[in-house]
């Protein structure tokens, strides 16, 4: 059994991952930490029995593991991730920290003047549909944005079969996309009933999309009512024909166990909520391709995806512990 | 022209009062404050035209008007209420600073030393359609859960037709009840998909509904996910007929422009969210008189209600700048 | 006063039409038709006091009024209007019959064998800040997502600032856009907390918005989980830059009293809901200019707009009866 | 391998049992049955892979299993039981046909005429913290609002802590507790922001919570905008001190592994969603108890529940196939 630690597992994305591994039949989540629930049993938030309770963030360089998932800031992450490796512990780091080429990259984008650039080359960018099972000693897991945009955008870029600038991404998310807030911007009666785009043409995640997918693109977020899951459209010029496009979807997708290519009305949020699932579907006239896809933000577009990386690093069966999940719709 | 002035304009029961006003018939808004928004066009937030920019709450007794309608805390209100009292201007409180009868009952409910008792015998308690009209010259206008809970249960007690005592409660109130809030229990992400009962046997709106419906009870308050209204459950033994009770209601609330009776099954908040109206229904075997009630917490519940009092403390129609709102639900 | 009567006046948008009308200072509201619910007391459904009984559709043409305004399908509106027109009634229609160019249009997009193709020609589109004020006897009211889309781009395609071709309109829309429904896809569980879009490259709305913001455009319409409100975030190609651009739509909407310019991040749909405005923002880099645009459907995108042409029509103050709207979100 | 087949697999509560059974490590789903998606894939519904294709639901006394689930309607499972009973097929029941002790209570509460009351008394009532594992052939699994109310009040009362008699349940469900519908009631425009009480005084979950809680009852249900969960509060009159009534409910749920006591404000639906929990806790004084618990009506509230009943009744572990669920609130 591979042992693997949480950092920051009492915010959103951590959250779902402890509970992920703490019913995991391959692996044994070793510790958790939280600084806001130091102290208290584990087991409360995930509601299955484990004897944990919460370490502060800061112990985990002290505490035992094979791995480390970081759910953490880029911040956070960009500090601890070294110490980690140091140790001989793998890492999988669910913020940007390591996503981005270039230290300038980060000092556009996150404002962020990165402390480890070194590590930057070295990580492997875990989209397993895309770039395969995990290499070396650091996965940077994919972000929730770029995870729904990447996997319908991608295959076809590849592919020769739409045209790889003036691409749109106009994509809509649940709030959870955002991580636990105590701000009024965030309060129900702010969010219910409204909808708005937000860090409009300066969105952290442009980047991750454009150097993954291998594109140029505009790319607007928009804040949904709803709890969990993101809804992408993405629009790109055509260079070969419909068929072609939704036949290059369905070929690259038949034998993944999660991504699905679906008619695009099918594809929806509600499909995939709870899931590890990804819908992806395609309409075109000769002007315009428009792809579709769904994702659960925490699930595939984080903490279930890290859960698939670490299944293939490790050798074992790219669905354990994730096949499983029910959707939220019934 | 009566001129009035909105202390606190920006929670959302000030906000809501501030455009009541500025396109009221006869009322003319003449200042709002917010310390949050000081120095800000009152425009910006009301969509309505006008040429006032917030005002800071402290400068409240400094600005001319005839009447001051206070969207404060208890705290706020209670201090301010004597200094605008003094000046010969009238007051309409939309906090609980003078509902309650004795300075004892802040300290036990409202954890408050009443710093002006003096005033708590004159204050008149302003639920028209079971107090009145406004005497005087400082109105505590209701709160939310009360109007709701006292519309439904008063006229039956008064006719005798229900016991007084082991009165339950169950109301049910969306999260605009609660205040402006910038806290993580508030966020969107706690609140949708959500139902979670609150004070339980503390709630500080219980001795206003005894006080004000005659009763002894039990009151629990619960967390809707919606933005606006309120469904209160009541139950009481029966000391009549079901024809009488239903009767009871009909009769009450025949001639008044925003209370109906309605089979209780028709009795929700769609049906009043947006409006000062109240609906009211009721049933009854042997054992049980169940009555449901409905309001939108911010008009009837708070704002509205606060106009329809000064409409009629002024002297002009009891429905001027209210009849016409509209319902939220199409 | 001038006397106005609503056919299909229990659906969605009739249902708002009939309310405004009923507490309109210059035009009364002198019939309600609605199969459903014909014989009914209107003030039951309108919350508003009036002596009316809902008559059958059928009976639109033997009652009198001085103008009728039309909610229903575009099959039924495409039969009455030419009938009323006879009668030398004014004929305002909400659904699309008479906003399209070209019988060919029809069947193509709306899969209708036209009626009455001689009135396309002379029927008024009523988008009064594009159009202007009403002429002639027959006002085509616009579709909910052409005002949102228009409105934002419009302006900018006049004045030389983007590319007319290329459009994409990526447009967000809660469900009382559908009408009203009886099915299990508009059903509570399936709408809550999903987003799916719909009708991909073959909306209805698409030819419209072509037409009168005078563009080659991408439409894509998706089904938002709250009750009110359209936000539209569309891209183009600049040829000027941001300043211009701003000022375009600054400049454009700053004497007009419902349209409004904001940042683009201050576009949302609570701030609009409940009312007749519209709010319009840009952005823009070197390749893409960002438009986001938010109205409420039901209002500025069918009834309230409806009454801001009979206003204009009939020489009334352009705002009379719809200034008052309190916004949804306190 | 024990060998279960699901009829009704296409509706909620047979949708979730569905997904339940095809992932469990001690069962098998050998068919499912839906008249509405007869022929389909079952893959395409769960989202796990299955070569299961749906037969229609009068198939379902053909095809081999050795444990039927019937997730129909009260008239289908009180024809369909005893036709596989006669099979030497066991079989659990999720309608209420076998959960009332007489047929007169059918004709009563469901408008029934039952056709099989040789099979009431034998039917065991499988509520597993109240009524143990299930004995003979037939099990009767609990409604979803007399699960969370039963297990709210049965300890008290069994104890001797609270009167039986003048018992009020006000328990509030969300919409899928109705069931799949394809109403106007239904829809989401309806549903949304809104809540109403409904079946007043005539729910027919009312004697089911008689029987098995031992009391004399008011119930009343409340239709929540939200997809899964159900809030109950129960009030009862006191007979013993808060401390013994919060140390029975903390003594009778301590060893079990779905349900836990905790204090009343901390019982809510989304610390349930998801799960086969339900949390309990209770408040009082002098004149009242108040107990509120929570479960997801789908899960704890049927399919869960009929998943545990059977691991119980085939002697594996009680939470095999339900501990490691998600809950929908990260």
């Amino acid at each position: 059994v591979i042992r693997v630690g949480v950092v920051g597992a009492s915010g959103f994305s951590g959250a779902v991952a402890a509970r992920l591994l703490a019913v995991h039949p391959h692996f044994e989540l070793v510790f958790a930490t939280s600084d806001k629930k130091k102290g208290e049993p584990v087991e409360d938030q995930l509601g299955v029995p484990t004897r944990l309770r919460f370490e502060p963030n800061g112990a985990a360089p002290d505490l035992d593991a094979d791995c480390v998932m970081l759910a953490t800031s880029a911040e956070v992450s960009a500090d601890l991730a070294p110490k980690l490796l140091g140790q001989k512990k793998r890492v999988i780091d669910l913020s940007g920290a390591f996503r981005l080429e270039k230290p300038a990259d980060y000092t556009r984008w996150y404002k962020l003047d990165h402390p480890a650039p070194e590590l930057l080359a070295s990580a492997h960018y875990g989209l397993p549909e895309v770039t395969g099972a995990p290499k070396g000693e650091l996965v940077a897991n994919p972000g929730c944005y770029p995870t729904a945009a990447i996997l319908a955008i991608a295959p076809l870029v590849k592919a020769g079969l739409i045209e790889s600038e003036g691409i749109i991404v106009d994509a809509k998310s649940g709030v959870t996309g955002a991580g636990r807030k105590a701000t009024e911007d965030f309060s129900f009666a702010e969010i219910d009933e409204d909808l708005r785009a937000y860090k409009i043409l300066s969105h952290q995640h442009t980047p991750e999309i454009a150097r993954f997918a291998k594109v140029k693109l505009t790319f607007t977020a928009h804040l949904l009512p709803i709890r969990r899951g993101i809804l992408s459209t993405a629009y790109a010029r055509p260079r070969g024909k419909i068929e072609d496009i939704r036949a290059c979807l369905s070929d690259t997708y038949a034998k993944t166990p999660f991504v699905k290519a679906k008619k695009p009305e099918e594809v929806r949020i509600a499909a995939v909520a709870g899931t590890n699932h990804c819908l992806v579907g395609a309409a075109a006239d000769e002007d315009v391709v428009v792809i579709v896809s769904a994702i659960d933000n925490l699930v595939k577009g984080a903490a279930g995806q890290a859960v698939q990386n670490l299944n293939l690093w490790y050798g074992v069966d790219e669905g354990a512990g994730l096949l499983g999940l029910h959707r939220v719709l019934p």
